[in-house]
């Protein structure tokens, strides 16, 4: 329930938890983070079990850092002009313009960039870095051509540091891309195999750390890329 | 410090919390959901402030939900087969194929559609929107023909219901379209002017809630969405 913001969305809620417990005959869970004191206080008399995310947490840091919280509501939302928003926008900007192979001389302004084979889970890992982290993340799709050299494709030569692969389940591979172009080449089981087989080899040739989108979730990709390139986050 | 899932990382952790306290003469903050009981008895021998955000939740939890807890550690890494995660990449391939007015005949799948001025935020928000929530989120540019215009676009005609309009500072969107083509009748400032404020008058005219993106965050105006259109969230 977000934008519980004025005494009367707190009796509302109030109110709403009330019928709920009644009806169920159980008090609902309930997981708040305002910071007015007067609304917590109103929360708590419903007929709920509220956990405050904040209320254990505050004296100690009020302690420990010598200063008075500052209880200002909706703090999370007004974030528009600070400098790591407008990172995060200029880093979406610049993944877009480099999605999927476009313009890979602009690849010296990456933080990142991912390689993989057609719909291996590029694009969503790299939009999920920049929107979430600000970081500046590029993709670049290996093509039959790239995955029968034995080097690396020549864009990405000049940046074997900041290169991770991304490779994926060839069965799952081939039920993704049947979905866009049916019982083609570009989707049999057998080309999924050889395109999968051979980027792991690329990957593993030119020591390039690589992850399974099938089986690792693209939020943990993303961290894992950050720890790795010792990348500092830019988020909320 | 993510990834600290084994005791000679918590270890390692507690040496480098101690050497921080030792050099900066202040004991360091640190959160914390580490769920393993052991590796948090030794977290909290570091000299630091440990704020543990699960420890205070978990035995109510516990008790007024009558099961213990699983304890199991990276559960918010392995979400890849959850119907959840597959839901937010359908979506996210729904909004990138209908992203700056693409298959405008796609819509009856969206369940929101963003129009505004180019470079008003709608591939930011929308991309946001489906990554984040799993919302189908299209958008739709409102060019200089649809803005002579008094009713709505053709494309959008059908869809009254799930539109929300964005605009922006016309001062921040000339200093934004300068950057793509300088010196341009696009990037002036009274063209700037004139389309912001024909977007205003179309969307005021055909009762379509709007947000200045100039003012108000990504996430922000994703929550209003979200809220508006009574939409479930599919996150994590």
């Amino acid at each position: 329930m977000p934008f519980v913001d004025t005494l009367e969305r707190v009796l509302e809620v109030v109110n709403a938890l009330n019928e709920i417990a009644n009806k169920e005959r159980k008090r609902p869970v309930v997981f708040t983070t305002m910071i007015n004191a007067e609304f917590r206080r109103q929360l708590q008399s419903a007929n709920a079990i509220v956990l405050d995310f904040f209320e254990p947490f505050i004296g100690t840091l009020e302690g420990a850092l010598g200063v008075s919280s500052a209880q200002r509501i909706g703090g999370s939302h007004g974030l528009v002009n600070q400098p790591d928003y407008q990172r995060r926008i200029d880093a979406l900007n610049f993944t877009l313009n480099t999605d999927d192979g476009l313009h890979t001389r602009q690849y010296a302004g990456a933080d990142v960039v991912l390689m993989g084979v057609s719909r291996s889970g590029k694009t969503p890992t790299c939009l999920y870095l920049a929107l979430q982290y600000g970081v500046q993340a590029s993709n670049y799709p290996l093509t039959e051509e790239d995955l029968v050299q034995p080097s690396l494709p020549t864009p990405l030569q000049p940046h074997q540091p900041k290169l991770y692969g991304l490779t994926i389940d060839p069965y799952r591979l081939h039920q993704i891309r049947s979905g866009r172009r049916p019982n083609s080449h570009y989707a049999s089981i057998e080309n999924c195999q050889d395109e999968t087989r051979r980027a792991e080899t690329l990957f593993r040739r030119n020591q390039i750390p690589y992850v399974n989108t099938s089986t690792v979730s693209i939020e943990e990709i993303a961290a894992r890329i950050l720890q790795k390139a010792g990348l500092k986050r830019y988020s909320l």
